[in-house]
């Protein structure tokens, strides 16, 4: 019997992406659809490229709307989803993509937010370790950050494996559409192309936190991170290039062995073989990380380097991948690690 | 039982983009990938977008490599199919993705390749009348070019329908993967970003004779084309915007009504509705058709414009499509009609 | 003595852009910067290119503001021009980079814009035959429209020559700046990179009419004109192709005479050598224009294809151009033939 | 009276550059064009953007065509310029794009270069410490590499107050055209479109020893640097982002401070105001820099980003402002700070 999946916030991006992702899902049925400002638009207006879906008309998004679904995705503004959350039963699989239960310390969010925190729920992130333990059979999922997603990917088997000094230096290009669909001056199209910018510089980028506490649960110690991003002329797409300065003894051969333990039997994520590198055009649409990593033995650092599709892997794929476990099904099911390029 | 598929020229566009199709496809297995000048070399390393086929190692394109499958996609340079086809036997399928089997007047073949005429056969694209009908259990396919695909699709209907005068005005743009990956100076992303540019203008470019046999084959009559082809800067798609002088008595009713009726049952292609134009992101990496059709009565033409992925339904796509339907398949196996947007 | 300049309306691109120009301008000197909702604000956060103007803060668009100037460049929305210069003296030379002035049929003005006609100024495409006379002296200017700029200058020599039918069919591609700086969701980078997608079509477009109205003057008879914009994945920059039915007689060297001879002396329209054709890269920034055209004999068509930058030729070099020739200057000071490329 | 400039290298990016600028610079008169594989080519042909030269044809790169001219720019393969150099008088100034000439230490250059090292020139970065001195008079001048200079113009104030840590970590992002004209399958529009990827990590960048040599020099120690050089979807550009952890009694006061210091005087660089962030359309096609500084007081690190077009500031307009110095022009004659957005 299929899963039947409702979407709130499905005019947006990450929405979108969720969409075309549970099209392609043989398990899954495709329930409500919902939003605010859009309600009572055609779907083929707001997500021309889902035809499938192109005569459904949005939703408002209220309990009535949600209710009598197994899994509830919510794709909504940061600091909206506790509300919605709270009229869903225990029973009903929750997925939260935006940033409301990823924290772990209230201290954090009220930092980074601004807001009373709403909570922590399971971080879906299956490949850090005891990740799957706690998303099996749980009911409330809370997805990764995309800057989060591939940073942790790139940087974890380097902590794991205690090769690293606790200093992360991180700069991360990102594609527009990790900014969302509202429209802004700076995201227009006219300033975007041909154009590379940083934002956030110093600190200050919301994610920063829970790269901090990714990496810090992985190596047993507070790991510190500089985290730079910047925007790039591309409509998906996030490439993360991290280093740390490498502990006494590590080589070349050790750096690689634990990114080949690391990854052995990870669906998703492929370490290239040495001499390629990511790209993240071999990634687009799909749920695929390419990673790889080199020491650099003239300045003693490890420097790792992820690619992603930021709405994909880094978004609604990640969030997809988190139901599969929590629901008992097939990890890889309907999720492809296949990219559309060129 | 599955069908066993191999790949001449897996290492161009049209061959890794057939492959993209066949890794989702549930009916196929993949056979043997051949390459000339990339032969020995990992596809990992020529295609890295096709993760589940990374260790596979090209082979030089011969009939032994070739033999033994039943469907054998040709994605060579023009003029090479024919000597590799006449070493398969009749009972395989083989679809050839280049211009070699597209036209019937040998004479058309001559004056714009320049080399003898290899022939003509079964020609994919299913939506044309009586298409379908040729192409069930054919053992040979033609796979249209890319613009003619876009192009047929805008405005056969005009046609079918006796709307339209037999001279149609035609400028299309496309991304650059239609040019192929061989290294071009024109073809820099320093050269293409940033720029758009016409090419092949005044009658040349070799698509021509193809718009012309598929329109006059509709309309009863000869149909003559003008065709500028425009370089854009993308990777993919093509936006056809495609006119021509309406017939007395023609109404936008009447023009919507022929379209109406033309794509009522299409699988792949979306007559858009009134209002709503295509865009080729919207069909980004989809079998998908986006058409839409106006009539401008202060000039009395009908506009029709269409959007494709060149490399799908303009080359892969369509291939695989008409794999599908001679093969007794469900025409729609594999082949989706979800764009990866934005 | 230099020419003290002002322009309202200085935050958007037009308004940008022509301060870009002024800038390299050796006879004029910059005065009031004026916008409205932006008033206040300093230019180096509104316009970061124009580092010598960084510390330049914007005033309210009034009357006194703009006093005491040689010129007034007004780059304003549509229908708010004429409450403007109304204000300023007939001494002062006042540059309308808006519509507002640039039809000359009330009725054309009614039927698109919706709103009471303002008037008719001299318009400011010098290459226009007698245009040179009009603008000479004159101290009101309407700058024309980007795409009716590299439309008339593709076409009109074929029509100055009585070579072409009175039926043009224009398919034009834009980059997005032409659209302007105010956010809408279709023209965010996320939505705009990778794709081409029409919009106007039919017959809608607000360029249409001064179209008509350019060619029908050359023509000595009424030219009807099917126009179909497209929005192409670059922030500058216009690509149009151009065509219509030859007259008996016409050859493919009596078309190139006729265009060569109608830019023998133009200081900024280039007639490419045959073989070479137009792009939009090679005139980025720069006031120049690039023009080739094709005599297609198997459909009797004249190709006629020309590139501009919209921004300068297109809006803001056409503007300073003509003010050139209103003041008595040389007509190519301050403005550039050279693009940045690549 | 006019200097007389040569270009050798004509029908390249670097050599393209700089006839855009020369053709802008009011002292100078642009006599012979050489190429070598394009040499008795039409340069309209090879820069179509560079207008009044379209007619020009290049010679062979030799000393007889080299001779006569008060300034020759080389804008040559690695390893070529010795030999042309040897061949023009001392009293010649010779320009080298190229990285012949820019090391110091002859290990360095047989390290990553591999050839026999033919010297060291002084180096044409005049904001460096004492360089404008070594630039006065010289007859010899070795243009910078272009992401040297954006690294060294946006970290050497933090080394020249001694406020950094001797280890420097960089990620930065560069348009294509840095990669030359040559045409290679990764520099394919479609590759690069919808992509960022790295290149030669690890400390295997050529460059890498050129930001070492400057910024340990002005550091007074040696400096350690990781840099990792990615390739960005754009055609001009370079955006580096860097850094280095803070000495103790580091503020972000005193790191402003340091920077203002610094860039008070400089023409072409532009600290911004604080909260306002470098992006490289802001400065596509002048030879402005924008730099900002941020410390991280969270990880104790300074964060200096820079932003320039690497074509203009990071090649061509490099070796004309230290033309000018050599020449005891003013600095900036003939090079804008303008840049042509959007």
């Amino acid at each position: 019997m299929a899963v039947r999946a409702a979407v709130a916030g499905a005019s947006g991006y990450a929405g979108g992406e969720v969409l075309r992702l549970l099209l392609a899902h043989p398990e899954v049925e495709i329930g409500a659809l919902t939003g605010n400002s859009n309600a009572g638009q055609r779907l083929g207006a707001l997500q021309p490229h889902l035809l499938p879906l192109a005569d459904r008309v949005l939703a408002e998004t209220t309990a009535e709307a949600l209710a009598g679904h197994d899994v509830v995705f919510l794709a909504l503004p940061h600091g909206q989803s506790a509300a919605v959350a709270e009229q869903l039963g225990p029973d009903v699989l929750v997925i939260d993509m935006g940033a409301d239960f990823r924290l772990r310390d209230p201290a954090d969010w009220v930092r980074f937010y601004g807001s009373e925190h709403a909570g922590t729920w399971p971080y879906g992130l299956p490949e850090l370790p005891g990740a799957r333990a706690r998303l099996a059979g749980s009911r409330r999922i809370a997805v990764p950050g995309c800057y989060p997603t591939a940073v942790s990917l790139a940087l974890f088997p380097a902590y794991a494996a205690q090769l690293a000094e606790p200093e992360a230096v991180i700069v991360a290009a990102s594609g527009t559409s990790g900014a969302g669909k509202a429209p802004k001056p700076h995201l227009l199209g006219s300033e975007v192309m041909g154009s590379m910018s940083p934002y956030g510089v110093g600190g200050g980028h919301r994610h920063t936190p829970e790269m901090i506490q990714n990496l810090s649960e992985v190596a047993g110690r507070r790991v510190a991170v500089s985290f730079t991003p910047t925007l790039a002329p591309m409509s998906r797409g996030i490439l993360a290039t991290c280093s740390a300065a490498a502990l006494a003894g590590v080589t070349a051969d050790s750096v690689r062995a634990a990114y080949e333990k690391a990854y052995a039997d990870e669906p998703y994520v492929r370490l290239l073989p040495e001499g390629q590198w990511p790209a993240t055009a071999a990634v687009h649409g799909s749920n695929a990380v390419q990673v790889q990593v080199a020491y650099d033995e003239s300045v003693g650092r490890i420097i790792a380097i992820s690619a992603i599709d930021n709405l994909t892997k880094g978004t609604a794929g990640g969030a997809v991948q988190s139901m599969n476990i929590a629901l008992g099904l097939d990890e890889t099911t309907g999720l492809s690690t296949i990219g559309v390029a060129p």
